[in-house]
């Protein structure tokens, strides 16, 4: 007797890559505002097991989208993640049903300050809600209700990802099994908001930036340039930059006393800042940046981070933490602390500090040891 | 039978505060250009023994000045370093002969890029030429000449003025006898430049910056003031900015889910950026800030560090080094690659690194160890 077959998720129009879901009921945010209505743009890889329960969703970084993998061919636009996330890899559409989501406030199909407002018709610009990561998290659950998966196998995520991924812990506990959270943190530090506040600052003093109001061809280019730029050295480390740039000079023999890109350091970060403003969107960069600079799992706990594990200890949430030696950004001791909430909150937790002379970009880069160490805990999650 | 008088420089113009000097012969540069004339503004506290062997240089740091001291009360403007320099500290002017001087390049009165060109009667702007932290020691061993100060009992300075101590040793071994460089370092690693990079381009994407041809009135305050923001996050510590700002919030109890400047950190970076440009020239911060990144004092020996301090250490300069432990711009490793590069070349050093929380501005901050080592370091050369 033949087996009945598996669903065929590829025939339903939720599943698939590109995907976009527009969502009529009103999405309440930690602000207490709400938004009238909600798109989701996402894609999935894989089939959705016929008892639901191989779905893992991928949670993006600050300026990630929701092109996570490689399932198919896209000319010119690897996934993001494909290290991670593909055939042969440690979460594969051959095994798990994969879905990614461009987060709330984001400028890839998501509702966000791009985003026409229905009560005007016009773009939000700033008169969009300032967002949390919980509300992110809460329009990703919205999303997981539309495509029918109670519950996840597993959340993943690195830098604002895993706070998204932490956050589904807390937030939801009974419609996640496993966490796996990477080069992250629990909350924001000073030095983050700093950063943060920098490249907010150069956006705001581009006079193109016009309080938000630009049009997408004459927008603050210069000023997300500088917040580009900035951000940029926090994600990669002293010793990587010395390794990878040195005092090394572009395109000439020796110092030619101008402003010009005379390094290859700053070669680099003019390429980054200027590209980055090819790919998104200056209002957008100013809302993430502040749901992270929000991003606080103590905060409602009077500055205890255990309570807010606790719920999910008790629903058998299963954690993985993974950080980086020079990370400096959200370096180890921010995941030691997250360790030691969750062992006091009584979670199963695994910790790995990995080595990398990366910094905090190490999480997106070449990792085999994350790789198996995902691997693994995926598997015994089982 | 009564001793001779000592001099009295008080009565000497060139000698006492706010003292100012114009130099009509040329001064090459590192480059290949020269200056057609040369102005500094400068300082000096205490008496010149009669033998002329008690003057200490202190050299002022990136956004420094020659107001180093605190001889005269001077009401609401401090010295930059009255911690170290002034009656009863280990720089003292009852016993030394202070001088600081305004940089090359600066905008506290010394020749730079909003000074008139002789050549046009119009400010330089970016006519200006760049200029190096040997440039600077140039400019300072011109006014040695003019005060009739043929050899330092030291040259002392931290961050960039630590750089030009240790130039001096390199580039003039024999009109120094002792070194004392802080929270510094013999070359501008990628990181470093990196920084520095953001800073240049949030200036010069200020619209009103036009090429550096702006009038005072209205400069490119907008960019200067992210430059200094993005820089001023480098001074300080991760540990430093938790203790100091954590997440608390700046007048309010609770989050306001907007864009003002809701956490302290916030508002005390908006306010350092804004102060900055009350008190600074853009063009000067663009020129100071690429003399230190092109300083790299290994370059001339095929990257290594100690054949630029073997004339000293023949010539008899001693040196201390003081680093701080949460300095991560100048990290104490950039401090024992010079320690070591001392050793090898035979230099009578002493170094020691500093417990501290407050990152690379520690040297400025309260810091009883420093001025002992200090002390101690300079009687014993005495």
């Amino acid at each position: 007797m033949l087996a009945t077959p598996p669903l065929q998720p590829a025939a339903d129009p939720r599943f698939g890559l590109d995907r976009h879901v527009h969502l009529a009921t009103p999405l309440p945010l930690a602000s207490g505002q709400s938004l009238a209505e909600l798109d989701i743009a996402y894609e999935t890889y894989g089939t959705l097991a016929p008892d639901r329960r191989n779905a893992i969703l991928i949670c993006h970084a600050l300026t990630g989208d929701q092109h996570v993998g490689a399932a198919t061919p896209r000319p010119g636009k690897p996934g993001w993640w494909e290290r991670l996330v593909g055939p042969d890899k440690p979460i594969d559409p051959a095994r798990h049903f994969i879905v990614c989501a461009n987060v709330l406030g984001g400028c890839s199909g998501t509702t966000g300050p791009g985003s026409l407002d229905p009560a005007t018709g016009k773009p939000y610009g700033m008169r969009f809600p300032v967002i949390t990561i919980a509300d992110m998290v809460s329009a990703q659950a919205r999303l997981l209700d539309h495509l029918g998966i109670e519950q996840l196998h597993a959340v993943v995520g690195g830098s604002m990802g895993g706070m998204q991924a932490l956050g589904w812990a807390a937030y939801h506990p009974e419609r996640v099994r496993a966490v796996v959270a990477i080069a992250t943190t629990a909350r924001h530090s000073a030095q983050n908001i700093a950063f943060h506040e920098v490249g907010r600052q150069a956006i705001m003093a581009d006079p193109r930036w016009q309080g938000g109001d630009y049009t997408a061809d004459n927008g603050p280019a210069d000023g997300l340039a500088v917040a580009r730029m900035a951000a940029h050295v926090t994600y990669l480390s002293e010793q990587g930059l010395t390794e990878r740039f040195g005092r090394r000079l572009q395109d000439r023999d020796a110092l030619g006393f101008g402003f010009d890109a005379e390094f290859q350091i700053e070669s680099y970060l003019r390429h980054q800042g200027l590209s980055f403003t090819q790919r998104f969107d200056a209002n957008s960069y100013l809302y993430i940046t502040r749901a992270m600079d929000y991003f606080d799992l103590a905060q409602p706990h009077d500055g205890l981070l255990a309570p807010a594990f606790v719920p999910a200890a008790r629903a058998g949430v299963r954690f993985a933490l993974v950080s980086f030696t020079t990370d400096w950004l959200y370096p180890t001791a921010e995941s030691k602390r997250i360790v030691r909430a969750l062992h006091a909150a009584g979670a199963a937790t695994s910790f790995v500090e990995l080595e990398s002379p990366h910094g905090h970009d190490s999480f997106l880069l070449d990792a085999p040891e994350m790789n198996r160490i995902v691997a693994g805990f995926l598997a015994h999650n089982g």
